[in-house]
């Protein structure tokens, strides 16, 4: 068999998380909290599972659930959507990005993305017959350098994928950056996918943006979110995809063939959440920012540098003061392997590497967890 | 921008659903069951769920379920299967069979199928830039010519996509059938994607096979189950495919970039009740013959004519003493919104249409409404 991906492996989320559980590690590595979700989230799904709704759910999501994510939308960023033509439910934020890309990328097109990247934008680029041009961005704040951005863009150019805030730097874009953003989009006919899967978590009173806030620019974006991250339960593979009506008619006619419709029980569960706790959507920047804050505290002592993180719940961490010589990858099995903390080296997000002495470490655990691995980190 | 499927409108399972919701019809179309699942099931679910199984399975799914996987298969086929290496937990069947033709077909690569054929192959296969090479099945019988699907294979094909039971003709291979595709197969150096989301589904004491039986086959095989399917909850999407160990690796590094994993805890639910109630599984023939039977017995003073059905939980009728020059998907209309009860045209399933009289019906139904269903057909 003639590989389509030759190039890829196991996601180092599933190779790091892995090694933490082979080496009793504790796992700051693959992103997901390790505290319980809201006991009514969970008895909201035994409860719709029990009443039967265990068929199918309309391919689009169920309406109830399409509603609250319309609702949201307008509560957080002002824009009105009409739930029956522009959301639609998919099977994790992956399915709705791997959606995305297979509508808006022909053979031969070309996709502006920013190391470091998540790691599955590239290859679903890939299986689309696209071409991926990598912009890097640079240690300490990870700016876009839109000037750069605009001449990276081609007559091949059709798609820039963002992520607003952005894993794994934790950083998040200014106004300037949307209004950049808009503007190379509506000037070149280019589409936006807009990953926004960490939209709740932005720290220090920054104002909450999002690409709905900026008109010209929705127009021309699939919005991903991801509900499995708003609600601490990332194994529920629960995200949506936003787009104006007539990209999300092409969008559902991918979808419908690549998963058709998400566990129906969730979709319900979730819609009465949204509806009866908003304000745990709300809260959460201000829940995550506490953890960043008291991971950070307590690394104070060590020899860690951190870097800004401004929303997500990662932690960049430089470690050149530790083992200077050590790539990241080296460092992250070294860590977890004799000093059981697994961590995600910043190298991987990048098409290229990267030599710099830098990891990721997430933030979404209980107090308890922070405090137990910084006082390992400590004693580096 | 530029459709990725011109051709492509909202699945007739949806639009069909739609419309017996809004006319208030019995709906035999979309198919899936209208009875409760097993209680211990969804008791199950909510156990795991409350119990804290939330977040990200396992990429390839939860290691307790894959090997429930193996067991299965083990007893119902004789297959020993390596748990960790060749068996990956999926969204439903539907993202097993899309990740699977995106495996397999390179752009250029042509597909036989047979139709009538269910509705997302052919989709998915153009989405990998494959062509996709219908091989017509005739009522009432719907048996492969493999002679015709010998003459079919060019130096381009690379794929044949069978379905045993076939949806939506209720069609079994025998042991000649698959004998005749493991010799193709073989001797051309294809590959096979089986559908077998209707595999406990065989009627008349019928021997179970499967793709799984013939080694030589299932070497070059992906083999797709359902168990939304076996236990009644089509809303779960929890499917999976089976395969050797090199075609396993590739099938993953697709899957983990389309929706990585799937919802953790109807995984361990489903574990639990293959473990604790193997025989729901084993009664499953017979638990839909009996369906089947009763709802012949009802049809048996209609004008409907009833085609044979080996298997699946479908029904092909042929309405051409009630209305011979009605076109399926105008019958289909009509019996919805006139009659209240909804059906699948079957010209729906094949690529150049049909111009037979036949509709599908769904008796995965309680047996009060497989008899409302009759009496309102039996009045036509
Ligand atoms: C799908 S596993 C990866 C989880 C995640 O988003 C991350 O760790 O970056
Ligand atoms: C995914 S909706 C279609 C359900 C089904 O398999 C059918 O009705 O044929």
């Amino acid at each position: 068999i003639i590989s389509k991906l030759p190039a890829v492996g196991t996601t180092i989320f599933s190779q790091m998380s892995q090694l933490a559980a082979s080496h009793d590690a504790i796992n700051l590595s693959q992103g997901f909290p390790d505290f319980p979700a809201d006991a009514s989230l969970l008895a909201n799904l035994a409860r719709y599972s029990q009443a039967g709704f265990n068929q199918y759910a309309p391919m689009p999501g169920v309406m109830v659930l399409r509603e609250q994510i319309a609702a949201l939308t307008a509560r957080c960023y002002q824009r009105q959507l009409c739930a029956a033509e522009e959301i639609t439910v998919t099977s994790g934020a992956t399915e709705a990005l791997f959606v995305a890309i297979q509508m808006l990328v022909q053979p031969g097109d070309e996709v502006i993305l920013f190391d470091p990247a998540y790691d599955s934008y590239a290859p679903a680029i890939q299986l689309a017959g696209g071409k991926s041009v990598h912009i890097r961005l640079d240690a300490p704040q990870y700016r876009v350098n839109w000037q750069q951005v605009a001449a990276a863009i081609t007559a091949r150019t059709r798609v820039i994928i963002v992520n607003s805030p952005h894993n794994p730097t934790g950083m998040v874009f200014s106004q300037a950056d949307w209004l950049a953003l808009e503007q190379l989009v509506c000037q070149h006919n280019l589409y936006c996918i807009s990953d926004e899967v960490y939209e709740h978590m932005v720290f220090d009173a920054q104002p909450q943006r999002s690409a709905h806030c900026f008109a010209a620019l929705a127009a021309r974006s699939v919005i991903v979110s991801s509900f499995g991250k708003t609600f601490h339960v990332t194994g529920w593979k629960l995200g949506y995809a936003i787009a104006p009506a007539a990209l999300t008619a092409e969008f559902r006619k991918i979808h419908q063939y690549v998963t058709f419709a998400s566990f129906t029980p969730a979709q319900y569960a979730i819609a009465e959440m949204l509806q009866q706790h908003p304000e745990q959507v709300t809260n959460l920047g201000q829940f995550y920012q506490q953890k960043r804050d008291v991971f950070a505290q307590a690394l104070a002592d060590s020899r860690f540098q951190l870097l800004p993180c401004q929303g997500t719940y990662f932690q960049l961490v430089d470690y050149s003061a530790i083992a200077p010589t050590l790539s990241d990858s080296a460092f992250c099995q070294w860590l977890t392997i004799e000093h059981k903390v697994a961590a995600i080296p910043l190298s991987v997000f990048y098409q290229q590497g990267s030599d710099a002495r830098i990891v990721r470490l997430c933030f979404a655990k209980q107090h308890a967890t922070l405090h137990a691995a910084a006082e390992r980190l400590c004693q580096l």
